[in-house]
């Protein structure tokens, strides 16, 4: 395929839905269900601008979209293909920021992804989502109230509440997967089988996939907030310092989730032996005790003819014979588990 | 949720208690459970003003004082998220230091942690704590009896000897996991259960722990060594450097701690491998030895007819059959017995 | 072997073919089947030039070429040695890129590699490869259609192009793999056994292999990227970061296929211990239950002489004897069948 | 405790024992016991002075050395508190080098460790450490005999031929652990206990604690080599770099050891988990071939009355009954035995 | 020690045998068993001069050539002491480089290590063998017939040729061990043994070893490459680019044969464990097959008194008793065989 050519490779399902809103320290209109003319109208508008796309698969509009924005064919051909490693490129009117939003699904215990691109530019903000969502419906709140500083501040403190709501957003799946690893713990102590060896490289999986997502946003972000670029001011770098940390807490504890995960295969195993152990002692009792006395007992089955000779079985006709083997059966096994005592196997 | 707004997501109990400690080399002043305005008072006095603050549940009162001495929204905010990692925040008129104050309970084997932030302006350091502690104490006496240099020196010294006194505690967790190890490694070697695995298990994630509040720590102090802001005059560097050596030898104990650790498991794995080896040699020893005599027993104790045909079982009426039959067995056993002698099983 | 000794070290069979193909905006000429004499004429002619050769192994061929182009003796020695570690040279006059062209074979699960060499000049491409291959076909076509920018572009852009078109490739290696991989992890649930084992050995070499292919060439494209060589034109720097990515990107995959990888051995073991506990209960169980009562059964099975005297098994003339050992018997399997109940073992 | 606070943390027995040496190139000069003002007088002569102090426990006289010399009270701190990680101090009239002198015990296998503090100033060498012992006793007679140029350099040469002679001891050390190291590795082929496991553990034990020694040297020596103080003389350099390089070798060394060992308890586990499967084998192969036996055996020894029925046990009175029984167990017992030849159990 | 104390570590055996090579374009000289004073003699001399020193016991030789060429007394120690890091040190008079030589010894599966010392002086260069080698040779070869650029050129090149003949037969050295490595594998695969856990160990141990001779090699030739010193001229250094690339080859093929080699102990550990399990199932099945058989037949071998009650044995008495017995007892040994075949065991 040569570059710059436009493949959409994710979901098609649903209806792209795209909405404006414009804002400054004074107003606040939203367009939902805006065509892709409306948007190319606000380019240049004054005020602020944020034009959210969700769904991605009319390649034609987004390419439209693309080249009136001014975005470089690359950039397009990564919005639309949804295999994207976190990343960003800082062009000269733009930058090109794009990472995962992640959402855990407690039922399925399974991270959700989906890729999320914005495009700063100098007075807006372009949003690209594969699905609609919600995570964004907290800044749409902030902008309708004008709480925070949000409608005072410019198209980049914007970006940074879009970024810093799917960091947020980072440390619930963060939760729902300790919880998680918390429940496999417990297994792990009381009951481990089969289920735990599934469950812990479940978890495992999970972490990895975590990593690759998380790892990446620390570069990104550290790049915006150095100040690469005139189109994040200096007011907003604080801002991305705070967002910053966030990544860098989540990426504490992914690793933090990892050492504990590496940890519990080994420890199944170990509880696995201890168990074969006490099986195995059971089994080796049980057969130590009885195994000779059996044998006894199948001695004084035989059937020699003690009429043939007094040296054949003697003890078959011997008055206390009978008491005899069963006191040295008796002493026998009651040695036997003397020494298990011994032992500690008991 | 907006950045810069307010929540306190730790600890509600307990009763939020101010204290005021002014000083210069002459005078030394305590004003305990002082209000927000008289903290607000000391900004700008003359000598040093230490303002403690024990519990963070009255957002309000920190957010005013929080104005007063002119903090970023984002501070205060970080103050009162108690789920911080460490880090240091160097702005023009205060630096902001946030960390963990760790103490080991010996009873449940167990971190406690608590942080700690403190804001060091230019003659007052402000200290946050989510429960009432008694670490700083030492430092408080220091100040007192002006033992040390301690009323000589400025606001940044103060700050060096309360990150100082959380850092030497650190050393007394340490302390207390070395011991606990070493007492694993007794019942590693000595008796391996499943009470063992559980706590080498525990163990590890202490360390686990320990590791994510000590290594950012390395960094903050690196940072306020390496004079990056003016609130930190240069004879206090040297004993920042002290404290970064110290923090820098805790490191290397965690790391120590989780290298003997990490071989706990598989040792304990080699034990308990080493222990089934033994139980399953004494199994084979009875079973080798008996099954084959209970064999040449059950034979000789099968109907055949002796009557009918002579080839039936002669050995029975034989004269000497019982006791060639004794014989024989036992030069099974012995020679079984001599075997097992041979190949180092008994 | 003195230094610039020209040897092939790889597979001698096929045919050499070399094509050339010239074009600039307005024209493009190939020629299938050139003479060396032919690809030696075109250095220097306006228009880009791309000499393709498939099969190295007429060794005075290739040399010939390289002096006529100005190429270092260490260089052709390195296009000829097909085991060479993937790099970029970068000279006055040309760069020297070498790299590994890698195919999965579905049916072998086997990763196919081949050596690309690429000679970047002015105005000139060189590629030689070990074999008749397609991957650059797309990018023939594209040349032959004049779609994308490629004919408007120079010898820059059309070395990115096939770099990346090899990149890309690597994509379909790492599909084939995950799709193993999945395989295998399934096996590992389901039914572990040998085979599962050598599989996954397998599958950690190919990923070693991948690995060593793919890790130094982050570092290639990297050196080009950054603008070392004024052979590489600004306009062209955007597009190497996008296979930059892309190689970061497989980079990525890989580390995460080993790490999947690296935890598979264990959770085989892990596994088949539980199976093996499994297989232990069961063996115990019947040993438990059967052996005592065997031994039971013996003692009844004893010869003693009742009538000798009262004391010698008078449980055998007793008129409800057979029924309370039965039930004796009964009671016991029953018993022991209600302990493993409660230990969890049925 | 307030910083600069002395207090002395290791072993009180001995006498403390100071001895002061005075050179220059035509005298030489010892005064063995040696007071602190006899100390404190050679200050600023001509010559170069080398006080050494054996035993730590005299606080208030190393204070008040430490004072004359003009040492800050945290170097003093640094000098009694001997479990200080190893590092160098570079003052404006004082180079403080803290690090640990080790000696291996062949017999205990133990590491012995103290700790060597070391005062460059401009003309004299300051040496504390913990008990008398004799690794600088090489260098006393250097001194003594004005063998090499140690008499005609300065207090730098002198302080790198202490630093020399106590890194050549680690490699004694290290030989004395490679020694176990192999008597383990023996014992791990030939006869794997709970004894091995114990000593693979130890010498992990000693590894990490080695480690923790010697890495922090390498920065240490690297420091002062690199000319970070005019103390430091040019020509001395050369010498330095040859320690650092056998440092680097020291370290090379023990992380060689460390790969080792930490393969070694794999080993052991794969080595008993192989001796387990021989254990079973004889076990089964006993079981497997008696079990069958034994049961036969059993059927005939069964009680029916043959007289009631002809479908009664007919065996028992047929004239063949026996041997032809006898010969189906011998088929069945060879039978086995062959299938478990067969699969390379015997 | 002192500094600068010559003694030879080494094997003593063997003669001291002393080559001189001197050549321009135009002539070639060699004088075999040298005397030291010839050596001398061509310092200076135009051209350039090869002193070869096979065997370094004569220490007073070597120290009067050190003295004679100006060598460092810590250089000449250097070269004595055969136990040395490889490393480079460059002096203002001349470049002292020591490194291993390393053959494999196919027979005993064993790496033989030499250390080798290049002295590459203004026109000459002193090059230092334990024993007699064959290394060298094919540089004398290229020597004397004058192929190559050799002659022609510089004491660098020739140092440059030694250098790429040392690590070209590293190479041979990884093949060797890339041989073993499959052979071993083979065996995990097909056998796995006591032996093939030797093995391991065994290509581990080799593996570490070679590692800690080749990757300071990385370094050293990339300080000879960097131009550091003008004793390397800048057209040598594209042949060093070159030595720097195999060298960087050989230790990704080290570092590759290091994570084949740390997975198999877990793979040996897998296959064994599978075949415990396999020896577990077939005593499992035999167990529980014959084991309650053995009990029926036990039941009716007891000798209760049928006359005495109809409620004792009444089943021995019955006409079809006997074969009803067998009847139970085939259904349970065949119910069983088909429950394991159910589990898979079968």
């Amino acid at each position: 395929m040569p570059p710059g050519e436009l493949v959409y490779v994710g979901d098609e399902s649903g209806v792209v839905s795209v909405s404006v809103t414009d804002y400054d320290e004074r107003e606040y209109r939203v367009r939902v269900s805006a065509t892709m003319e409306e948007c190319v109208l606000r380019k240049g508008a004054p005020g602020v601008t944020w034009i959210n796309i969700d769904g991605l698969h009319e390649v034609a509009q987004i390419e439209k979209l693309g080249a009136c924005f001014g975005l470089h064919p690359l950039t397009v051909e990564d919005i639309l293909n949804t295999e994207q490693r976190p990343k960003v490129d800082i062009n000269e009117d733009y930058v090109y920021i794009v990472f995962n939003m992640l959402t855990y699904d407690e039922q399925a215990k399974e991270i959700d992804s989906e890729q999320v691109s914005i495009v700063l530019g100098e007075n807006y903000v372009i949003t690209f989502q594969e699905r609609k969502g919600d995570i964004f419906d907290a800044v749409r709140d902030r902008l309708k109230t004008g709480k925070g500083s949000v409608r005072r501040s410019g198209a980049d403190y914007l970006a940074y509440c879009l970024i810093d709501s799917v960091v947020d957003n980072y440390f619930k799946v963060l939760e729902g997967i300790g919880e998680d690893i918390e429940e496999v713990e417990d297994d792990l102590m009381a009951n481990p089988d089969k289920q735990t060896v599934q469950s812990i490289h479940f978890l495992k999986r999970e972490t990895i996939y975590l990593r690759k997502s998380v790892w990446p946003l620390r570069e990104i972000i550290g790049k915006l907030e150095r100040g690469e670029t005139p189109l994040v001011r200096a007011e907003t770098t604080v801002y991305l310092r705070d967002v910053y940390d966030h990544t860098v807490q989540v990426i504490d504890t992914v690793e933090t989730y990892r050492d504990l995960i590496s940890g519990m295969i080994d420890i199944h195993l170990s509880t696995v032996s201890n168990r074969m152990n006490e099986v195995m002692k059971v089994l080796t009792i049980f057969a130590a005790i009885f195994i000779p006395l059996t044998f006894i007992a199948g001695v004084y089955g035989m059937n020699f003819d003690t009429s043939v000779s007094p040296l054949n079985m003697p003890e078959l006709n011997s008055r206390y014979g009978y008491p005899a083997v069963l006191a040295v059966m008796f002493t026998i096994g009651a040695g036997m588990l003397l020494v298990f005592k011994k032992k500690k196997w008991l």
